[in-house]
């Protein structure tokens, strides 16, 4: 019989607590699958006494993560405590130079420090696997590593937080302000109680590093990412969105272009018919841009203790059956620097809401300001609540109308300019809505 | 330097070419990746002088693809030749005799002779992998063999033919009858001279039967496959279908039912928000139902050089990684025997196409037949195509009349009843039809 591969295990929350089940639950499979059994041997959590749905009287209790981790009887450490700092990074660490294969979920870690830790796993010649930080349950992170290693990735992009894919989708289906959405999905725990780092995209944004660092072989870097978060989205953009054959998603995108990779969370206008704009709630998505393979999707569970154990089994068993991969697919050393393209020079359509002052010409100056920066609109609407008030030629008696852009393919800079012109000719009251359209 | 990993290549068609084009593109990022070279040493295909748009001068020419199997300089076989029988056949077992790792994109050989194969590559401690051989580009092999290795596996589902699939998204699309849409696909290069194999569902049944074995641990057995083509759907399914909030997709499904695994291969109604539902054209997709992730969806190209190229290059980087898994993902002596679901114990809802007799109590003496079966209906339509004309009382003056059911859930057995008790009392013009339902 083959010697069972050693499990020490940190974090015993939702997704611990499911890495314990799930591996019992599929002792036999594992061991068939995997040549050898896995087992957990030991444990350890900030607390001993705390009740929990699973028996850890059998597991050894380790006095903290750093001790589990250069264990002696231990073969893997698996790390699901989250953080990008102590006790995860330093306990990571340990077991790296102890000569442990590391699996981790930890998405603040790597997004942080990965390129260190992945020459850390390598100078030992061990795995550090971590199919879990990015997009729960889908397989996104063996794909680039391994599925589409034949290829070159022009751009990745997906809905990779539940929590802002919930909100959209609710604020959409039941005309909700950002604010009501928020509150249901903080009620029904698929947002936290603070939820900024949810819905202002940093989150998204950690994995979107990890992602681009698989996809284009550069090094980790969440600082090259341009962030904007849900909070400014309104009922009135989803409904817009809608007419014009759109829906509105938080997506990260990196893209490979001539200025260098572009890395970019923001809401979205994706058609209405592809497959990332039929993704709802709180479910993930990515869809990969490659050379050969041209165009894959991978839909399934972003979150929740089982997907996620799901994913952390599966880089275990990887451990268990001698696979070793390059944790960024390419070797550390020959991770490239990200060049950053400046979100300035990022081209694509933009739609644009204003409010703008009811008054005889402004649609035609505003128009005017996009022209003079050489944009070419596809459509401008501008909506009428009903008949002007008596007197609407005096400005002050005259309702803001909403005027909508949608743009030909241009740059930031130039909307950005043209944004500022419209602006300074005081035709429009509070900023403008500005929202990306992705071509898909 | 590490020593580079060498290719034998046996067939130059189109997939052929494109490994070679893909190895040579990506040749650095492979080294990277892959810790070694990658390279193509020696090739073979039916004729040597053929115009093709590589250069092959550089390579060996082996005589045939068995001597190239058994070739000493190389150390893994790649074989896009196709085909169940010899020479694909007799070449895989060289070469896995061999003692080198065998890289398929050939799904017929695999469906027939896969467990044989898998015993002979476990038993020369060598890989043998078929990325390519099911759903082209997309990695659900690597999916259910490493992805999903901490799941149990309820049910596999999905578009396997990107033929039937076009077919139907042109006749859903453009109203076109059945015959119509094959001639277009036929000009177009999607559908083969003579496509029976691909529209009479059994280029599904041999993939769904790999992926069953992947899935649920058992015998690979496309002679349990339950297999219905498209032939038979009109553009008056795809609009009643469309009316119901369905549309018409030729699945591939496999469920772990009571009475065992089923396999089964028929045109399907899909619910419209499903996401198989979007998937259109040429393009594959493939849903996991799984305990610990719930849902996957994978969806891309089915076929194509590059896309299929793109998958036997990464199993040929496997190879190249030192990675090596059960063919099945268990081990093949530990596969199942399937334990055939019969059809007639199928479960599910069922839509039923009638010409009905226009006279009155038709639709009364229909209903009544399913009543007796205890099929309860979730709808009855009767659509009349205009006034009953004058002396319409004489049954041989009235023109039939479309008659649409829709069931709750039943078995195929009970369905299969009624619909005899329907055609004995002579109510119905021709034969009904029968599309089952999918719950997604």
């Amino acid at each position: 019989m083959v010697a069972p591969l050693k499990v020490g295990l940190a974090g015993l929350g939702t997704v611990g607590a499911s890495v314990v089940r799930l591996i019992e639950r599929q002792r036999e499979a594992l061991e068939a699958r995997c040549g050898r059994p896995i087992e957990v041997v030991a444990v350890t959590a900030r607390s001993r006494g705390k009740r929990r749905d699973i028996d850890i009287s059998r597991f050894r209790w380790a006095a903290d993560a750093v001790a589990l981790a250069s264990d002696r009887e231990i073969d893997v450490f698996v790390e699901v405590i989250g953080g990008e700092s102590d006790p995860a990074k330093r306990a990571v660490e340990a077991a790296l130079s102890a000569g442990k294969s590391v699996v981790t979920a930890n998405k603040a870690l790597l997004a942080r420090h990965g390129v260190a830790l992945a020459a850390l796993a390598e100078q030992h010649h061990v795995a550090l696997n971590f199919e879990a930080a990015v997009a729960g349950g889908i397989p996104i992170v063996k794909t680039l590593r391994e599925g589409l290693v034949g290829n070159s990735l022009k751009r990745i992009y997906g809905i990779l937080n539940g929590t802002c894919n919930y909100i959209l989708t609710r604020m959409e289906r039941e005309n909700l302000a950002f604010a009501q959405a928020l509150e249901e999905a903080q009620r029904l725990g698929y947002a936290e109680a603070n939820p900024s780092f949810d819905i202002e995209g940093h989150d998204t944004a950690q994995k979107l590093a990890i992602l681009a660092s698989l996809a284009f072989g550069t090094r980790v870097d969440p600082g090259a990412v341009y962030v904007e978060g849900i909070a400014s989205i309104t009922p009135e953009d989803l409904r817009a969105a809608d007419d014009l054959g759109y829906r509105v998603k938080l997506l990260g995108v990196a893209v490979k272009t001539e200025n260098g990779i572009e890395q970019r969370v923001h809401p979205t206008m994706v058609p209405k018919g592809s497959a990332i704009a039929q993704v709802m709630g709180v479910t993930n998505a990515v869809t990969v841009d490659a050379d050969a393979v041209r165009e894959i999707t991978l839909v399934g569970p972003g979150a929740g203790g089982e997907a996620t154990a799901s994913a952390v089994v599966s880089d275990i068993a990887d451990v268990a059956r001698g696979v070793r991969t390059a944790p960024f697919g390419c070797p550390s050393a020959r991770l490239a620097g990200v060049e950053k393209a400046p979100m300035q020079r990022h081209e694509g359509g933009y739609y644009i809401r204003m409010l703008a002052v009811d008054k005889p010409g402004t649609a035609a100056r505003i128009a005017t300001c996009f022209a003079e920066e050489s944009i070419s609109l596809e459509s401008i609407m501008q909506r009428h609540f009903g008949p002007r008030p008596l007197g609407g030629e005096d400005p002050s008696a005259a309702r803001p109308v909403p005027v909508i852009l949608i743009t030909y393919a241009t740059t930031e800079d130039a909307v950005r300019r043209a944004l500022a012109k419209v602006e300074a000719e005081r035709v429009i009251e509070g900023k403008p809505q500005l929202i990306r359209i992705e071509k898909t």
